[in-house]
């Protein structure tokens, strides 16, 4: 009897593993790994090889979803298997199908979670993550495609003095990630066409670069000022905050170099 | 010059310790570790110092807070010391007040993001994240303390669709958790009050406890169920579903054994 097992390997590179992930990958007889998603640029395949003392198959889109039948969940019956997943295992809802499927074939499955964005952006910035609503991601526009769910989603929690996460997509088709600098542009444009003052030039927002490398880059300031802000690393995140307590303003202040003048608008 | 490094511990035991935090932790001069806000039951101190290599000391409150001065920054301005927290290590506001002051006195400050209950409930739940609304926790109410903030925000995300994190605190008074249970109850007897139709009998809750071990607990039905199912380990956390995807119903369905009559009505 085999069994499918989804390990998170956290953020930045290889060390994001946790140990008890580290553990059970080299007790797998067959490694998968999935990056299409978030290809985690910093990750070494080598070092990771290393680690786990045996050989880590690469799945493209494909083999996770049409192929998926004839390819890792055929082994997962006979075998245990462990598919690698950048961030937290179970946030795409590829992974959530593949479990699904798994179950649906009587593969025992397990899930070793692993640090995600979602917790850490917050937490790096110093907001308090139970203020923060919705999360939405921007992805990367095309002429018949600019979905205005962003902007929405920050007027919503902004309403409600919530903040905002905003995750930047990467695109497998264009090998890229969208930058701090391109999603507030996208997001400048609605507010053009839209002007509900949702998302304004002189808007507090923080930008996160590098998240779980020694160095992560954090700034908060204007939209005005973030645009032009060179935040070296990849992937990137935004955070739209709302009402500010004032342990958050002291946190935006020190940890993000938040100029003073721009946070006395929120608290 | 010193530092102060906070290093997020995961879930559940020592073994959620990411391979970066461990190495940085082996490092330090002097390893210092919190329990009070998340006592981690199933942590080894033992096996934690062996890891390390050294020896750790555990802070509480009032080392934390009043005391904090001329004990752990004051250690943190002459050598390499590093904190040790359960979950991710910036969720609470005693540690981002920390790191603000360690800051100020010119310290240097890195933090080590850790697994949150944030992220892992959600995705060993197979619900979208991104759909999940502002998170609560239910605290150990008193004759003069029993804030209706938990009910308030589930009506608010469930009235837009939204999935709530419903999360159960731990009190250090009285050295004991909250079960799900009587969580339930705690939003019943304000249903009863409010009659608002937010939290009623009939209603889907999925209910998960152990996050991070190897057979964590998750189980969805009707709070009217969920009042008496035993979900054996702690912590224990909640999450009632707002509007749900199709997978997410697949997911529930398998991942949570929610009978599928319950699943019907939310789709």
């Amino acid at each position: 009897m085999g069994s499918l097992t989804f390990i998170g390997l956290g953020l930045h590179n290889e060390k994001g593993l946790s140990l008890v992930g580290l553990e059970k990958a080299r007790k797998a007889e067959k490694v998968f790994i999935e990056t299409y998603t978030n290809p985690m640029p910093h990750l070494s395949m080598e070092n990771l090889q290393k680690l786990l003392g045996k050989p880590i198959v690469r799945l493209s889109r494909g083999d996770l979803e049409e192929n998926a039948k004839n390819g890792i969940l055929r082994d997962a019956k006979k075998m245990d298997v462990v598919l690698l997943v950048p961030g937290d295992p179970m946030v795409a809802t590829t992974h959530v199908w593949l479990r699904v499927e798994a179950l649906k074939m009587g593969i025992k499955t397990e899930v070793v979670n692993g640090v995600s964005v979602y917790s850490a952006a917050p937490s790096v910035a110093g907001l308090q993550i139970y203020k923060f609503g919705r999360s939405v991601t921007i992805p990367i526009p095309t002429e018949n495609y600019k979905p205005q769910t962003p902007y929405d989603v920050i007027k919503e929690n902004s309403k409600r003095g919530l903040h905002t996460l905003v995750l930047l997509d990467f695109s497998s088709e264009k090998n890229r990630w969208i930058s701090i600098g391109e999603g507030l542009s996208y997001l400048l444009e609605i507010e053009e066409e839209r002007k509900e003052k949702v998302v304004f030039r002189g808007r507090l927002a923080v930008g996160l670069a590098g998240l779980g490398s020694d160095k992560p880059v954090v700034k908060g300031d204007t939209v005005e000022k973030l645009l032009s802000y060179d935040f070296k690393l990849f992937p990137q995140t935004l955070i739209f905050p709302g009402r500010l307590h004032f342990m958050e303003v002291e946190a935006l202040k020190v940890f993000a170099e938040t100029p003073e003048e721009v946070l006395k608008l929120y608290v």
